[in-house]
């Protein structure tokens, strides 16, 4: 789960005035739509605006492997500016594949077909694998398994190696024409994962569908187990489809539950020798802890960050795959919690050096993330220490380091990159740096799903704000961290402060101020809507969290703790224990009845609250959905039309008023 | 599931004017208030406007015992109009109990408490004895069981002996102080019940929370066991109340799917005989069947109806607990169904005649059901019939036979009761006359669900028509028949024809025109509101059926078949297939999320229906509750706000566009 901010649609005074503030709007503009004419719902979904999100892939540091607009598979050499036609979109079509990735060697090309979405980036799916060459075509089965059904396929880093995931055990081919070797046996549905990650892992600890990492060469593969077998399991019915629906169940710890347990592999692929378990710090052997980052930095040793299961000690080590030892190389502690938790250390060549980033103290502001070069010294192997960066300001992401000038490229955002001496070294195997090109598809469907506000904005003359109050990022650690145990307090408080700045702009009717959030966002726009005295008239929860105790341990254990003696500070924070509500507004919430992630309890818990305290709600439900709904038309429309309705409904009832005076 | 009118909610031209025209609605007068005042919703809830339900038990010809407005057990003699205190209500709080009921001897009370409602009548309770004269209490319990939870429990017909039925099995205690008998040993948890009725048999064939039955002098019971194993079970989830809500699975069988079988079996209570079957009549023995009625006739002989799974066969029989047949009486076929299956026979002292009501044909009208006299031949066993009622109207219930006099009391309906000659027989044993004092606390709670009318009709100058189209009761068999394989078409013709001779009516405005329903009335509004064209301007539909695939099996079967290559005239009457809305049109949807007898599978289906098509509706949802939701204030509420602000913007909408001309 994300903290986003929060969206204020603000009604404007003159309602059928020609001007628009487009404050803080995320405005589309591609050209071939003037400025001034209004942006409707239908046009959302025209092709024009629907943004191309190419899947690129870098095959070495001048060629990049792309699918066209038109679903042709192409090669382009970017210094010569040359294209080259690997696979026509006929045989896409063919094979209704809706992903391609191309082999090492650029022999192959894995189809990805029948998506089935799991979570939030993990699916299933079956794969073909295509000889671009002699255009013969196999599925990828595991051995005595047809049509299956994978967790996951992709290649290797060299030559043809695959590897893919079925029944929660990794496969291996070290090429297309040899047969899968199991490389683990402990899976088992709903309980033991190896390679891929639980609903936990997935969501709130590496954010990934990827729970495995190919060492450089691709001759080890280093990946999780995580063992689910004692943590409770959440029912997700199904209602539609079938006589008789039937529910999943499936493993999703909530706050003071039992954890998955999880361990650290290593597999060396082309020889016999068994796998090893990489150990954790002595300190966190008897204890529940996170493994939240696995990094190869030579064929023989991994960087791996733990957490202890509070989030405040974070021990950076390096493991060797020959004693399974992981030495320490950095701790921090905090009397809160740890952020950056993902972040991957840049390493010099030999190991011996590497980059961090790391809270530094910056007067009264307190602490700014700032990146930070650890040495080791040949000596006596202690580690020196250097920052290289200061000010009250954050680094976000380290991208590369550049061994041959001694010099890092950093970014402040992943839209606002900036190289700080030079352009790119070369890869040392194949995708080293593909890292760099980043990731459009997943950011994209975020702000697609927002886009209501563009509509409103362009048609309506509705100003649409974007808030970030505190416990949102890039804005130094005191701030992100003042949420701690008060999730719900400090950043209404923001927000209404914010608020109160705009409404005095004399463009805006302060009588008709909308709100808008998902999930988190949905908690927080509810929370707004439903204070006392609430500013707000209009106030739209998609997916809200109603009550912390009801969602992920790994998330909210972090501002309230899992002990049972913090079960208060969940409970002070619940907006089940803070509806008031007054006749002029209103309230419309959208829930996924197959929300894996915020479950549809959530809102459950919440209109029974509502319908005790007689307070009016509108609901849309959408059965059998999830946590992403694909109903998107629908959806836009509706939230569309409910701003519109408020704002005009208040206005209508104003006019009412005046009459009878 | 009953088949209820449908309730038009009329505009009427002038909104804000003072005449009322109460058409058809449901007006509440009782005196204290004035009827030129208005109704307000909270007026409902005032204690002057509920309706007194008291719980009377006659037990003798001139005494009954009840409860009084404030909560003190009564005696009262109606001849000699003298009241005597049986037990004070300081006594009833002690124990919150909620329900009393006095032994056949007067000596003590079962006092009931901690009621959870299961199904439409059944509710899970513990239970207390009380001594009238000592003031001892002790709790009523299964042998080495404390604080049992019972699935049923009463006194029996004399004495002290009372029976109740704890996880599926039924228990005998012949006096107070004796311990208790185990009957039967078979019942198991939702798979099979003894004496007490599934699902299906509750709300479907019995209509009653009782499958058991008392022989006259108390030393017999009948009771049926019903075996739902091979039922396919039904998933509701909870969704509050705790971190991991559970579901529960109980079995319901739907169109087509394995049904409960059904044993009749007798018991002599105070010898030790084995417990005997009474065999169905030799046609219905290797089919599946139900059985519809079951009444004693003598100690030894009962009369039982047997009615094939298509219900176009209907079996009466007398049977004998001696040998354990089952001879065959009267049979009736039908080439749609027969109804009117749970009507007991009224017999005569020496069984040798019997009243039921048949179809008799009145010209070109159809058939309406008419008393008839069977008598059985001395000489040589063959019955004789003679009609003894005809016309084109029907007879809805016998209530019994006076043997002195030989007459019967008949009656219309319900609340318009006959005495053809006289006045009533001596009872046999206790009971057997208090059928005649209408069950006024359960036909009251559905009028109560339905007062939003009241409120509508009598504040906001609106007309609420009740239309009793084809398929309803008590208009011939023709009429009733009509809607055989064809629900959803006739009933929807019957509708909308009432409705345009109404909205021709000068006081009505036919452009506000709604439409409110509930269960199967709520698949009528819903098609009503729906369909191509459609006069309605807002529809409610409260736990409306979408699919008859998806509802109970004893229910749709009768008209629409249970052989698969029936499917066709299920998926002709579904709503899912018959969505067309136009923008003027506003749709709310209620439903509880634990509805056991319509699933808020038929919503879930019907929204994303709604979704599909781009339909805007309301939706209410109540989460983990049942077919008849507790927040009755909430949803009067909402259902008179949605009235009211669907007539009313409508109201803008026409205002809005004079303005512009």
């Amino acid at each position: 789960m994300a903290r986003p901010g929060v969206k204020a649609a603000l009604g404007s005074g003159a309602f059928y005035s020609d001007i628009q503030y487009p404050l803080g709007s995320n405005y589309i503009n591609d050209g071939s739509k003037a400025l001034k004419a209004h942006l409707t719902l239908e046009d959302l979904f025209l092709r024009d605006f629907q943004v191309q999100a190419p899947e690129v892939q870098w095959i070495s540091a001048t060629e990049i492997i792309y699918k066209s607009r038109d679903g042709n598979i192409m090669k382009l050499n970017i210094q010569a500016n040359q294209t080259e036609l690997l696979m026509k979109n006929t045989t896409f079509v063919t094979f209704k594949a809706s992903k391609v990735a191309v082999s090492p060697d650029l022999n192959y090309v894995l189809l990805t077909y029948d998506i089935k979405k799991v979570y939030r980036y993990s699916f299933l799916a079956s794969y073909l694998i295509y000889n671009l060459h002699t255009r013969e075509v196999h599925e990828l089965n595991p051995p005595e398994v047809s049509d299956s059904v994978l967790q996951f396929a992709s290649w290797g880093v060299c030559g043809q190696q695959l590897i893919y995931v079925f029944e929660n055990n990794i496969y291996y081919k070290p090429d297309v024409k040899s047969s899968s070797l199991r490389l683990t046996s402990s899976g088992q549905e709903g309980l033991v994962f190896n390679g891929i990650p639980d609903w936990l892992y997935e969501e709130e600890v590496l954010h990934s569908p990827v729970a495995h990492w190919w060492s450089l060469s691709g001759s080890n593969l280093a990946f999780l187990t995580i063992n689910d077998t004692l943590v409770p399991n959440m029912l997700l019915q199904r209602f539609t489809g079938s006589l008789y629906p039937q529910g999943i169940r499936y493993p999703y710890p909530k706050f003071g539950q039992v954890n998955p347990t999880v361990k650290l592999h290593v597999v060396t692929l082309n020889d016999s020798s068994p796998t090893i378990e990489l150990l954790p710090p002595s300190s966190l052997e008897k204890s529940a802890y996170y493994i939240s980052m696995v990094r190869w930095v030579t064929e023989e040793h991994l960087t791996v960050r733990w957490l202890n299961r509070a989030q405040n000690t974070s021990i950076l080590t390096h493991c060797s795959i020959h004693s399974g030892e992981c030495e320490r190389k950095h701790v921090i502690t905090s009397d809160k919690w740890i952020d950056g938790q993902n972040e991957e250390p840049v390493f010099s060549k030999d190991g011996a050096t590497f980059f961090i980033t790391l809270p530094i103290k910056h007067g009264s502001q307190g602490s700014f993330r700032h990146l930070t070069m650890m040495s080791e010294q040949h000596t006596d192997g202690e580690i020196s220490v250097r920052h290289l960066t200061s000010g009250n300001w954050e680094v976000t992401k380290m991208l590369a380091y550049d061994e041959s000038l001694k010099a890092m490229v950093r970014t402040v955002d992943l839209f606002h990159r900036e190289c700080l001496t030079c352009f790119l070294f070369k890869p040392q195997c194949s995708y080293f740096d593909a890292m760099l090109s980043p990731d459009l598809q997943t950011q994209v469907s975020e702000r697609f799903h927002l886009d209501w506000d563009s509509v409103l904005s362009s048609s309506d003359n509705v100003i649409v704000a974007r808030l970030d109050g505190r416990g949102s990022g890039f804005q130094g650690q005191k701030n992100l961290q003042e949420v701690h145990k008060r999730l719900g307090v400090v950043e209404l408080q923001d927000q209404l402060t914010a608020l109160e700045y705009l409404v005095k702009q004399p463009y805006i009717d302060s009588s008709r101020v909308g709100v808008f959030g998902k999930a988190y966002g949905g908690f927080l726009s509810s929370l707004l809507l439903l204070s006392h005295n609430s500013p707000f008239r209009c106030g739209v929860a998609m997916a809200p969290v109603s009550d912390w105790r009801l969602y992920g341990s790994a998330f909210t254990e972090r501002y309230f703790g899992y002990e049972a003696k913090d079960e208060y500070k969940y409970q002070i924070s619940s907006l089940l224990s803070n509806i008031s509500i007054s006749e002029k507004q209103t309230f419309l919430i959208l829930h996924g009845t197959a929300d894996a992630s915020v479950h549809f309890q959530h809102t459950a818990e919440l209109v029974k609250m509502l319908s005790m305290h007689n307070v009016n709600y509108t609901l849309q439900i959408f059965p059998d959905e999830g946590h992403d709904i694909s109903s998107k038309h629908y959806i836009l429309s509706s939230v569309i039309s409910f701003f519109r309705k408020c704002f005009h409904e208040n206005n209508a009832f104003t006019m009412e008023t005046a009459e009878e005076d």
